[in-house]
This record gives C-alpha cells, sequence and structure tokens, in this order.
C-alpha cells in the first residue's frame, strides 16, 4: 500500500436527499490528508442467492463483482446509515452478505467505520450496535471512536443539504482520522493482525 | 379472528434445497390441528427505497403490497432462517422493513416466531438474538420458547430433503403450538394487548 | 391472584441520591388504581457463587432466600437502572442471577418492566436492549412499550429529586399501565402462557 | 514494555471446580513464550457503589485498588467465563464496573480476549457477544479470532480437571498467540491506537 488511502462509501439508504448520504459527502469534504473517498450506491445489487453465487454459479452477477472488486481495492470503508427497525437496513446487510462471500471476500481484515444520522433522538445507537456481529464474523477491524450519532439530523443540515453541526463535523474528522490511523496500522504490521482463522 | 388460524411461512434463504426452506416445509407438516400455513418467497421483493414508499410515492411496488397483504390476512408469522455473518439475512431484513412501514403496518403487534438451521455447531443463536430489537421495535409478540436451534442441518434431513431428526421435530411441534396459543391469546384480549405507543 | 397488584421496584444504582432510584420513587407515585410497588434494595447480596446455592449448599444465603420471596410475592416487577460500560450494572444482573436459579425461580414467566436514566445523551438505550437475552432465557413477559429512556436526567429532576419532567412522567405512567395490563393478562390466562420449556 | 508479556486471568465463575476456572488454568499451561498470567480471583469485591468510589469516597475499597492496580501492571487480560441468563455474570460485570471509572481506568484501550465453557450445547456465545458493548465503550482491544467456544465441557476435561480436549487446546493456544500479537502491535504503535476519545 502506498501513503495514499482510498476509502469506500457506503449509504444505507437509497433515498434522494436522505440525511445518510448527506452525511457521507460531508464526510467526502471532511477527509484527512492523502485520503479519498468513492462513494458508490448498493441500488443495483440483487438479493444474494447462493444459486447466484459461487461454486452454484459459476460466476457471481456482475454488479456483484463490480462491488466486490471496489471493495477490494479500497483501504477502508465508511458506512453512513438510517435505523431501520431498531437494526441495520436490509439492502445494506444485503450488500454485505455479498461481499462477505468466500476466503477472498474484501471485507476480511478490513478496516471499516459506520456513521448514522437519524431524525429521532437516539441517534442510530441500535444500527450501530447490531454492526458488532458482522465485524465479529469477518474479523474487521472496526474504528468504534469516536462514536457518531447524529439525532434530530433535521437540525444539523441546511437547505441545500450541507452539514452545518460543528460537533458533528468535528466528530466525523476524528472519526476519519482514526480510520486513516486505523489503515496504516494495519498496513505496517501486515501478517500480525492477520490470524488466519474465521 | 375465527378459531381457523392461518401462518405465513418465510425463509430466509432464497437458494434452491436451502435447509431453512426444508425446514420450514417440516413444520408444514407438523402444524397443530386447526392451524395452516402458506409459505411465501420474499426473493422478487425490490430493497427498500423510501422514495417507493408512501407517502413519496403514490403507491408501494405491487409485490410490496401483496406481500403486506398476505401478512395482514395472516394471524402469526413463521421464520425460518439461516445466519449470515452472525446476524440476520440483508434479504430477509429488507422484507421486513417493507412490511413495517406505516401506522397500517402488517407486522404491528404480530405473533411471530423464528426457528433457524446451519450446518455449522451454534445453531442460528446469533441470528435469532438479532431479532429481538427488531420484534420490540414493532411490538411483535415473539415466542422464544422452546428455541429451535438446528446445529449440523446436513445430519437431520435425509436425502430427500425430509427433517428426520426426532428432537428437532418435537421442538418444532412445541413451537408451533406455543404460536397457536400466542395468537389465540392475542385474539381473546384484544385492545388489552394494543398499547397503541410505537 | 386477586384483583390487586402487587409490583417490586429494583434500582440498578446503589449511590445515595442516584437518578434512578429517584424514577422509581417517582413511578411510585404514578402507579395505576389497584397497583402497589414495594422498593427493595439489592446492596447486600453477595456475589453469586454456586457453592453457596443449591444444591451445592443446603440453603442459599438468609439474603437471597428473602429477595426470592419478595420476587416470588409479586405480581410483576419494575426496574429503573444506569447504563455501565452500555450494559447492565453488575450488582443488578448478579442480583438477577441469583433470583434466576432453579426450577422455583421467581422469575420465570415473570411479567416486567425496565426504565432508566442517565445524564448522557442517548438514554440507557443499550442498556434496555443488553436485558432482551436474560428476559428470553428466562421467559419472562416483558413490557417494552412505551420505551421510558431518560436522557440529560439532571434537567428533569427538581432539587428535592422530584420528577418534574411531563413528558416522562406521562411515560412511566403508560409503562405501568402496560405492565399492570400484562399481570392480568397473565393471570387471565394461566397455563397457557406457560410453556414449560426452558 | 519490555519485550515480556504479563497477562491477567479472570474467572467469571467463583465455584470450586468451575469448568471455566479449570480452563482459565489450562491456558496458563499453553501460553505462547515469554508469557506469563496472572489468575486473581474477583469473589471479595463488593457490588459497585458511586458512594464508595472516587470522587464521591476519598479513596477506593482496597480491594478495588488492588484489582485496579494489578490490571494495570498487566498488558493484557483473558476472561474465562460461563453464560448466565444468556448474558455475562453479574460478579464479573461488577468487576469490570469497578475497574472501568476514571480516566486512569486500566481497561481503557487494554488487549483482551474472553473464552468461555458450558456443560450446554451453545458454546458461551451469548456471553461472548454480551461484551461488545462494554470493550466498544471502553476502546478496549479485544481479540476475537479464534472464538474459543468450548460446549459440553464435561467431555472436554478429565476428573483430575485437566483439559483434554485437543481442538480446544490448539484453539487456546492460537487464542493466547493473537493476544500476544495484540499486545505487541499496540506495545509499537502507542499513541497512534489512543484515540483520545471516549
Amino acid at each position: 500500500m502506498s501513503d495514499y488511502i482510498q476509502l469506500v462509501g457506503l449509504s444505507g439508504s437509497l433515498r434522494t436527499g436522505s440525511y445518510n448520504t448527506l452525511l457521507l459527502k460531508a464526510a467526502a469534504q471532511l477527509l484527512p490528508t492523502d485520503v479519498s473517498m468513492e462513494i458508490i450506491s448498493i441500488a443495483d445489487i440483487p438479493l444474494y442467492n447462493a444459486d447466484l453465487d459461487l461454486p452454484a454459479a459459476k460466476q457471481r452477477p456482475e454488479v456483484v463483482e463490480h462491488f466486490r472488486k471496489v471493495l477490494a481495492d479500497a483501504d477502508g470503508i465508511l458506512i453512513s446509515s438510517p435505523e431501520y427497525n431498531y437494526s441495520v437496513p436490509g439492502g445494506l446487510k444485503n450488500a454485505i452478505d455479498w461481499a462477505s462471500r468466500g476466503e477472498d471476500s474484501p471485507l476480511l481484515r478490513k478496516p471499516i467505520a459506520v456513521i448514522g444520522a437519524t431524525t429521532g433522538l437516539w441517534g442510530t445507537t441500535r444500527m450501530q450496535m447490531a454492526f458488532h456481529n458482522v465485524f465479529l464474523f469477518l474479523d474487521m477491524k472496526p474504528v468504534y471512536k469516536p462514536e457518531v450519532l447524529v439525532a434530530q439530523a433535521e437540525k444539523k443540515f441546511d437547505k441545500d443539504g450541507n452539514l452545518t453541526d460543528e460537533t458533528t463535523k468535528k466528530l466525523v474528522k476524528q472519526k476519519l482520522e482514526a480510520l486513516k490511523q486505523m489503515i496504516h496500522l494495519q498496513s505496517q504490521v501486515g501478517d500480525i493482525l492477520d490470524t488466519k482463522v474465521i
């Protein structure tokens, strides 16, 4: 890995004007030096079906292969997601399920951070907690601190969709800095972090 | 509600020959008296997108409306699901997300039971736990006991896909009986269980 | 059971002036008709040790037996607890562990409700979630709605420790009413709710 | 930190002959080179009470101060624990609560690993999951892989309490090796891992 870091940004919401997509775009403006982020959509990923996956199928759906390739090329992942029914949106989890398959999964041991926004009071606490097990299973390297829990999101963006809340901006910057550090750390130690056990 | 009970059965796996679909089919052969179950597929439900949902759209996608109608007409729900990344499969969660929307959600206060099969050792414990929050949010009436955790599933079905393990059969029967009781209970008490608070 | 309902109230905090003890005392002033509540302390319960429990010991410690007796005599339980390390305080969990033992556990299938206060922003969401598994294991009958999550507690009590926040008062009243309903429900149906499976 | 690593071992069970204490003792026989482990008891730690903690009290109880000192002197922590009511034993959580307090908490950013044994089938999966939030809150550095989930423990120890199951032995060794690596990693990077944000 070079010193330059490439992130992938995923929004858990597909709707136009989603606060979480806005939060992701705000994060793209708050990146540390030598870090870039490509935001990609999960809207076209089909429902996971093992019959369409290896080894049952000869190849995965093209959109899935592309998704996995983008993740594989990235040094880390930033997810911004709403909370659906006190948990992770099904569509986002579905994308993760596709990416998680196989020994060549691009998620294995990948640094990752989750942030979330809601118009409610509790800041997506349960959605963020619901990711613990996923990260554990895939031996991902989550950056938990600082937690970015954006409550009452409608008060924190202006009419043009720009993040205006200074506290949130500061926390997002710290989160991205911590993600950068985690990526450098893993890059330096290489095999040490690779426990080769799933 | 009449004395006759109609269940909907959902499999969390879309693949042909899924152990969880087989488990669901086995459950359909183990129903209590005066209970029937319709197994429906979630394979055609699109990814949730609030732009396609009310009130942004004038109507929901037809397949979603049909799914919600079937759930609304049912007295209770039985889910049989694998565990993906120590959690609920995204496709299944996605179907639930669509069904959960609106004050007329067919999931509100609905009796539900979850069972699960895996070729692994731990019996889908984490998948089943991941449903707690979903049920809480929707004020659903989960039937937790007895827990049906089918480990090493490949040993518990014959080559034709029939459930042959007697312990599992017995537990599934007890689970269905408990679900039936919960449905009768809620039917009897009606408004008492309706806390009218979400 | 008579029409009169007796609750036990437990605070998860042992400190003098605890917001959660104050919240519990406020709840005792907001009880529905024909409901009373005895608040008891868990401060003297020793750490759980199976060597001091049946069948290894001939009898449990006296303070434990008294605690179990009070729980057994009650129709339902109200817990008010802080969140320690994003989970249930160890002391409170320890009391529950003692009460949970044996086929004559007073917790089995008992109606229960949890409320919580914190000076932080997120209202004890994680503490309340951490109870799901405990309730599931013991087949308790939790009353989840409405959720009572008291954030920034210092703003919601006056200098004399009285709960002054009207929204919180209303939610506590609704919670107690829902708990009363659950107790009546279970009383009416008796064996129906008793799945006899742990 | 020198190259020599000192671990602290904690058992979540207080009973004589506990499988988890035996598992911890087995781990002490399977340590990597240049690693030692001191097993300490949590049996004498009082229930957490903020009135006995700083700043309300001038000093913490002596047994608590000793416990915190031992943890502070250690490079990492190994917990072996049963599952009580599908969660962490209250006594163990209570010890953690005491150790977690204050900016000088010896748990902050400390490498830690959890293993667990049960006579049941599901290997303490839920207990281990219940630790996620605790570790997140304290920014601890958990070593999740490989998972050591010892089911049907009575078959895996001989009559003298020695761990005889070779698979378990191998997993414990790998876990300890991974913990050692995490400790070295954190030692090398120092401030990089210190996000200074709780």
